[in-house]
């Protein structure tokens, strides 16, 4: 669907010498934030038209599959999306090369101002319109 | 059964103003570090005792219930840990004052010279009674 | 003047087992923020008395003395601040014990919209009653 | 003499809505680890060459002259390299198109084991002969 590349750094890793692990989130975060900016849009121009806080999250997760060290280059595949009226999670693969070092899923939703003056998960309808999909 | 204090800082968050998710992350991680601590080891006498790389990551995931800001005094309480032979799961919660803003679980393994020369999960009973748990 | 714990982290550390060093900004930082804290006022008070986007940087630096740890502990010391019309220098050590392990600076000013609707730095008399400094 | 970009991540700014400062080191990290690459070395080769800790950091500063926001891509740019018999220091521009948004220098030496046993900085010779500089 959409894929974005980052290199690792030495200073994405840790003294084991691998990368510290909330790092992949990091990117799995940027990589969802460089989808929205494909599709025309990012977290300031979503803040101003919804009067929200932003695309948040409701719950992540992440399965490690190999290592990954200083030099390599990390491609971010997100593989799916699913939707659901108020939350949608987006399913990522963290890839060197053909291997699959990482995989996870962020369940977010759109956290925004509702009728009753309080910050909560609205409807996605016009949010999936905003964006194409 | 052990309990630690992070200070979220101004820079732990991002333009939304909450705490950038993946520094949860870092936290659970640091509380287990800080419980490996009070435990009389740490990474490097880890490192030193199995020829390890250390107490690497398998799997995580985190459940965000309520936003935390700038300034809250974030407390991780390690509420439940899950022994198997290769893989061991730590059940945390962040909570701020009575409310919880994060729970989450990391399966940890040690990844350790085996026999063949090669790294991969080892099993847990020496580092068990390494630490006492 | 003031001074403020950090306990050093093995996720703060890079792969020669060290503090990865803009950690150590970081910290000067959050070290700041706690001080403003501490004399009543925080980024989100002062963005909202001065329509500004708070105490910006205009430059910093550090001098590295000691290499710091995983399981350390580093305090850091405000020991200083100069005061010039538009801007005031934050001068901080880092001690482990009695050892000064870093040591460094930041010049700060207020980044606030001015009479001609531009963002710049303002006098700042009025910030310092604000913090009574 | 070198350049290298970097995408500046929503995760990478503040509350401020621009990038948290420290992370501009961590740039300028990254992009003397990318030129050490370029240079057919990293600090994994360094460490084992020359029983070493690394490339570690004497001092550094930086100097802020304009606001980076996420989405931006910033250009680091290598602009010199002044060499001593111990530490050489590296200057380096931080660019969005033509704008010089940061400047700053890092001073480093090579972290080593001297015939004494302990680690301190050694000559730089056979380290500029490896990399050719």
């Amino acid at each position: 669907m959409f894929e974005t590349r980052f290199d690792v750094e030495f200073g994405d890793c840790d003294p084991a010498g691998i990368v510290f692990y909330p790092r992949f989130f990091s990117w799995f975060d940027a990589a969802f934030q460089r989808w929205l900016r494909e599709r025309g849009t990012d977290q300031a121009a979503i803040q101003a038209r919804f009067d929200a806080v932003g695309t948040g999250l409701v719950d992540v997760r992440a399965n490690f599959r190999a290592p990954v060290r200083p030099g390599d280059a990390l491609t971010v595949v997100l593989v799916g999306i699913e939707w659901d009226e108020r939350t949608f999670a987006l399913a990522y693969e963290g890839r060197r090369g053909e291997q699959v070092c990482v995989e996870g899923t962020e369940r977010r939703g759109l956290f925004a101002r509702r009728p009753d003056g309080r910050l909560g998960l609205v409807p996605l309808s016009e949010f999936r319109a905003m964006i194409g999909a």
